[in-house]
């Protein structure tokens, strides 16, 4: 791995010296927290209320969703027009695992749904990218995947010489689950309560919690439901698209553009934490490390 | 990458295969369900009492931590001594930052504690391996390390080049924070909430949470209070050696011994699952993706 040979002369190199020799290699250098603050307007954007998902749960309790629909249209639309029949409200999350995923929906899979929404979907989890994709990459390397990086300040999956493109399953990953049939997604979702990059490619991503993952996080541990009586978790108050949310409702979001210097600059931070308090810096990050930034609407 | 080119031959020689070819391709392989109830009763290991240390929550949870004291023995003897002493007991989880950690403690640094437990310590984050080190390294690459893998079914990190190892930042890793400069832990303990491995060789790891992991996810999220009556979140019931604990009050666990064919057939099981559900298996695994397995004891 040359990069990691690289790392390993400069670490090789500051070892040598006194811990204040970090803070002089980098003294121009900005942590995070200064480079979003000295951002300005134009590095961010706000959520469009159409691709925008409310999570309501019980005590007030909102998560809120970035829909995806570039590279999963089909699942947008579908999670759209399910949200939009009303499907989710009331039903809860059945299948809650500690430290893999968040699943609900309607355990027993009789709920009846109509149209728009479809019986099932074909996957789009290795999709050609769109005309309009841009892709920025990370120039870390990467064990899952040939190269990845942001469309749209979301972490995706690229393979160039099969032209294939995916969302990843970074932390808040929103998905939707399915049989052991490729195109059998319908209506349960998931999110990834952490990383779990091995079910890339092989379920379709569309989506990613921007805010509220406490609450996912806190939802009570619970196996799949196998018969009636069985504790279905916590209750899902009701799915809303924003957009059909009163203005005076809506939670007023940004969320950093990537592609920017900013973002960059941004990436770069996490790459290697200038701030004194670090001694090794390891000239690598993970793209599941990578949470996009997120602020209130000024 | 040498590892991604051989998959990229493999995925592509699978691509053009109907999907039930990865079926036959890995008919013989077990998943991980299957590795662990075929074990065998040497394949696992009971946790040492005068090593494990329960944290004790309100409403009677409990979290078990498994202390590592081969890489870091000053460490683990400072928290066994504190915890003899009584230091936590009343005290809070005061910074709880959702995806990052969960820190407890005395957010005042004002309450004292007397001998055994030092007033600050050295740094155990980048030592020789002890005499008796026994590694098993994994051969997937790793970006933040020269090599990874286990050591007494705990990830650690390896620098052959420098003689240095150290513990990983994945999900449950239990660490002492400190302040900028290197020897200054003291008191204050972390868990982290998800992998944070920029934090490795930064901060003495010394153990990691192996049960009631979801006890720390749904703490209250809290910043750290910087006035008397600032939220200092949730309370600490008490530190307790399970040593101490009356043999009935013990949490009876087993973890899977690393080092064996079992564990190595679980890495293996995790590296490429050769369930039928999966239609991508990346050849690669992330060694924070590897819980060790934990089961109540026979």
């Amino acid at each position: 791995m040359n990069k990691y040979r690289l790392l390993t002369i400069t670490v090789a190199a500051f070892s040598a010296l006194a811990a204040p020799s970090f803070a002089d290699a980098l003294k121009d250098k900005k942590g995070a927290s200064e480079i979003l603050a000295a951002s300005s307007a134009e590095d961010w954007v706000k959520p469009d209320p159409e691709n925008t998902l409310y999570i309501e749960l019980e005590g007030g309790k909102r998560v809120v969703v970035l829909l995806a629909p570039d590279l999963a249209k089909a699942h947008v639309a579908q999670v759209k027009a399910l949200t939009r029949l009303g499907f989710y409200d009331g039903l809860s999350f059945y299948r809650v695992i500690d430290g893999f995923v968040a699943q609900g929906g309607d355990w027993t899979g009789k709920k009846p749904f109509g149209k728009p929404a479809k019986p099932s979907m074909k996957s789009e989890f290795d999709e050609a990218p769109p005309k309009d994709f841009a892709f920025h990459p990370l120039p870390d390397e990467d064990g899952y995947a040939p190269q990845v990086g942001f469309s749209k300040s979301l972490p995706v999956g690229f393979d160039p010489a099969n032209n294939k493109v995916w969302h990843l399953h970074c932390t808040g990953a929103f998905a939707f689950g399915r049989e052991d049939a490729r195109d059998t997604a319908a209506a349960e979702f998931y999110v990834a309560l952490q990383p779990q990059r091995y079910l890339d490619r092989n379920l379709s991503v569309f989506g990613r919690v921007i805010l509220g993952m406490e609450h996912l996080h806190a939802l009570r541990r619970v196996n799949p439901p196998s018969k009636e009586g069985d504790d279905i978790g916590e209750k899902i108050v009701a799915f809303r698209m924003a957009a059909d949310v009163p203005e005076a409702g809506r939670t007023k979001l940004e969320i950093l553009k990537s592609g920017t210097p900013t973002f960059d600059a941004y990436v770069e931070s996490k790459r290697n934490r200038p701030e004194a308090f670090f001694y090794h810096r390891p000239d690598f990050v993970d793209i599941c490390q990578l949470a996009v930034p997120v602020r209130a609407a000024p």
